[in-house]
């Protein structure tokens, strides 16, 4: 399929992956304020940037009325976007999504697929013709596809591309990184699904600029991606921002996790619909049904909703209170019934809150279906540049 | 007091301080070892030390028995603990505690004097006298005091040395570090209390070589210190670490925050003290009363500390299933009824973690009366190094 190797990107010390990072997310931006954001001199961003723009990854913002100083050129740099394409791969127990991103994570094309057979070898299928048409579609754009990315709910060890388990998927330990590289001969990062939403949006979205955020997904599962200083969290046995775990009630419902009251087993969409089941003795037949009754007036359904918010928003204080972020981000399919839950987060947010953890901004952000995809295409972006590396020094912002 | 300004420490460059922290926790170690785990090229370490081992900062240890590779020396580097001398300093409601330590944090001597005032002017003569006896014995060492660190409960801003509230005090915006640092001529870092026993217990403790752990103390109050990728957090809005503020359950006892079931309202000294008296009817007077009365086998004073313990437990679950901890480490005063909860505190911890969450290491650590002004020091050593910078790439680790 492809003809000519990807050339590798010239990340020639630890700070180049950091310096692009930076460009990435706040370009166009000068090197002194490059500088400033890396904690490193400018004369060592002058000197990992040169190569960059050899290769044409940065390019020189003309006409910046600031005056050189120091002999250095005061121009800002930005990347371009053009420069290499990636592929991002949502894959959910019903169906894939997969999205042609620029270097910039924006999104050229999506491609969406039905998923009959969940099974390693059945999602490798459908996900492979979802990136071979991609593939195709990317040859019109005349730049090489340099990585895949896979974004999949669960316990994922992303080092090696192993899905340790996914309850949607029903896979225990399943090496996907190493079946799909084998499959499309390109470099594949496989993510935790939440996690790479958050690269995405630390990158490129709600979060961007920020050293300190939270984004919390409800829907199917409430999950939480965590940057703190700068850096995803990830956790050292590979489980973190499991706030769907936090429980927040001793006598409250039980979780598939086996223990009681996780926010999970409160204000996830089956909890929601088992809930209003329960209490209105009507059949509602999924979420939308569940929130199509609520909307309608039915008091014990909009009851059920408003104890989801007050469990999220009661998770968010305790998020708050340990992390003290600057801003949380509520997202997800289950921002369909914001209207119902959203005065009930910030309420219960507020009553948790400690002192002037208070501050921290609680913010909505919807979340297109396609924003999943394109998160697994921010890692691939991600390791294509070099910046996933765990070592300390080497992290990026 | 002293006759010459303080030497300024060789910090020339961001990695610097990064590598210096290195070789205090770490050391004896390599120029290998220092780059691998700054994410820094040999080279870098190389130039980086230099200055270094010239200001006597840093020793080369000999006879390792490693060979020189491509010219640079094999031989691993220590901290010269002689090299300066601190003075860690912490305020109680009733008391002040100041040690003095070298530059490696081991406390060369210790003073205490009970808090009579609990003012700002009488906190500041009662821990003036401290510091100016200290200050004599540091002569005996011929070393000069290079830094003094005060320690206090509460909302704290480090950068400009303010005490924003400290309810144990009873004080509101206090410039701590301004009138110190006037009195003394010495420079002086403010922190929170548990933040600086977390950089002490990071530094030269049981978290020494980790990157993910937390610290949880148990006594008056029930704090928090993390330490997520290698970074003690502080919060954006100066809050975080507040395990004591995380409800665990919404009908439990009223906390003086303004929110119920907070650990804190269930699980610190003065909160069971209450509730012994009101489960049992006799009026023991402090924890020391509530904890003889549960040794000697009180039911009810006995199930007072079990629901303590199961309260810290599910606190720390949730910690847990946040960030994903190495470790959790558990200390403080209240640790003297360690026997009462430490099954509860591990049995509730293993129901709220989730998946391989539970992995994580729950240990206790006991700490000595002196540790938290151990702490104090430990960030004025921080700040003499220049490792406390916000800014992104100059962090310590």
């Amino acid at each position: 399929m492809r003809t000519t190797l990807p050339e590798a990107f010239p990340a020639h010390t630890p700070a180049v992956p950091q310096i692009f990072t930076i460009v990435l997310s706040h370009g166009p931006v000068t090197r002194a304020e490059i500088a400033r954001r890396a904690g490193v001199s400018p004369a060592a961003v002058t000197k990992a940037v040169r190569p960059l723009i050899e290769a044409g990854y940065l390019v020189e913002e003309a006409g910046e009325d600031l005056p050189p100083a120091l002999g250095r050129p005061a121009n800002a740099l930005r990347v371009d976007g053009g420069r290499a394409l990636f592929i991002g791969v949502k894959v959910t127990g019903d169906s894939a999504i997969a999205v042609l991103t620029d270097l910039r994570c924006r999104i050229r094309v999506t491609r969406r697929a039905s998923l009959d057979d969940r099974s390693p070898d059945g999602v490798l299928a459908t996900t492979g013709e979802l990136v071979t048409e991609l593939l195709v579609e990317a040859e019109g754009f005349g730049v090489q596809v340099r990585g895949i990315g896979f974004a999949v709910s669960g316990d994922v060890v992303r080092t090696d591309g192993t899905v340790r388990y996914s309850p949607f998927l029903d896979w225990r330990d399943v090496p996907l990184g190493e079946r799909a590289a084998a499959a499309t001969g390109l470099p594949v990062t496989v993510e935790n699904d939440v996690r790479a939403l958050t690269v995405a949006e630390q990158w490129f979205g709600a979060g961007a600029g920020l050293t300190d955020f939270a984004l919390v997904t409800v829907g199917a599962g409430i999950g939480c991606g965590l940057v703190v200083g700068g850096r995803v969290v990830s956790g050292a046995h590979g489980v973190a921002g499991e706030i769907g775990h936090l429980s927040i009630d001793p006598t409250g419902p039980p979780c598939h996790c086996g223990n009681r009251g996780c926010v999970e087993a409160i204000a996830s969409d089956p909890a929601i619909v088992r809930e209003v089941r329960a209490r209105t003795g009507i059949h509602v037949a999924d979420a939308a049904e569940a929130l199509a009754l609520a909307r309608g007036g039915d008091t014990a359904a909009r009851q059920v909703y408003a104890r989801a918010g007050e469990a999220i928003g009661r998770a968010i204080g305790s998020l708050v209170n340990l992390l003290g972020p600057e801003r949380v981000i509520i997202s997800g399919e289950g921002l369909a019934a914001h209207d119902l839950f959203a005065d009930r987060i910030q309420d219960a947010f507020t009553v948790s809150a400690f002192g002037t953890a208070a501050r921290c901004e609680v913010s909505t952000h919807p979340l297109p279906f396609e924003a999943w995809a394109r998160g697994a295409a921010a890692t691939a972006i991600q390791s294509f540049i070099g910046s996933d590396s765990r070592s300390g020094g080497s992290g990026w912002r």
